[in-house]
């Protein structure tokens, strides 16, 4: 049986950096973007639709935006498929081998799988607004704390849709992780020295 | 500046037993049925009343079972007394000396100090039922897992209404540890390490 490490984590948290100094360090691959690449391949979706759509469904967004009504039952249809190949994607690869996977429900698709560590990535909105603007710059009209809360929405949404759990919800994890308080490094060794000694 | 620990706990996950064992590792002190006596002594209340008031308050109780109304004045007046009494215990022993306090909303009465690690222990109802029935044996009518509900929401209740923060909400602490998962012993060594190299 592999071991797998699910990174579940907030926008600008930092848990796709984590994700990759983790994955350097115990030499296992980190599908984060690469999964995208994976998804499209199996579903015939173009990678940018997947990158949009895989964290936030088209309901998830009626949902976080609190409207309701009959919606776009083709973009439902589509939104489902995608969801399937998603999780096919997901479970294939932590069948094949030792990795990290982040986002996209992994510890919710992968959550009966014993030698599986679910992590969650958090921090602080003060942390989170210096760092995405650090980041990726400021690109926006909008403030970063707009920003993340958007963003957070429409996460927390998707995740409560497949799931029906709170997204950030500790109970979903074995472990959650204040990055912007502990920082980088001693979250990855901390996530190192669990994969090792589990 | 002193180094403290706070931990919040889960009713059953642990956390005081993972206290102890921490406290041991780093020798320091642990504050928990000790920080009763101490609260009894400035309040002149009771040990035993404070056992059970200071972490479920008239109010929260009310709001946990759902009923509204004018309430018991003079138990609110008792209870704000409490709040204080206990407010002031913890600062003036995070003061004192390096040390780990559990529960009573140490974390947030602490928020603004700068040396201090806040963590939370859970775990899963079903690992969380198995170890009260073990530890406290099987005295209640109601079913472990009955019970362990209702402790949640009080202590959730009692913890939302003096923080006006969600119980639990990883947010308010540094790290969570899913004791079930992980084990007292790593959740131990865990804290341990970041308090050390903190």
């Amino acid at each position: 049986m592999n071991k797998i490490i699910t990174i579940g984590r907030e926008f600008g948290s930092g848990g796709r950096t984590i994700a990759k100094m983790t994955g350097e360090q115990l030499g296992i691959p980190v599908y984060d973007n690469e999964l995208l690449a994976k998804i499209a391949e199996e579903s015939g979706f173009a990678k940018e639709y997947i990158s949009e759509k895989s964290e936030h469904t088209s309901l998830g967004d009626l949902v976080a935006r609190g409207l309701s009504g009959f919606g776009n039952y083709t973009q439902m249809t589509a939104d489902a498929y995608l969801w399937k190949m998603q999780r096919k994607v997901i479970i294939e690869l932590a069948e094949k081998e030792p990795c990290i996977i982040v986002g996209r429900c992994a510890d919710y698709i992968l959550r009966d799988k014993a030698d599986c560590l679910k992590a969650f990535i958090y921090a602080s909105l003060e942390k989170r607004a210096e760092r995405i603007t650090t980041v990726y710059g400021d690109v926006s009209k909008e403030t970063p704390e707009k920003r993340l809360r958007d963003k957070d929405k429409r996460r927390g949404a998707f995740y409560s849709y497949y799931t029906d759990m709170a997204w950030g919800d500790p109970h979903n994890y074995n472990i959650c992780l204040d990055s912007g308080a502990l920082g980088f490094e001693k979250c990855r060794d901390i996530l190192c020295s669990l994969y090792t000694e589990k």
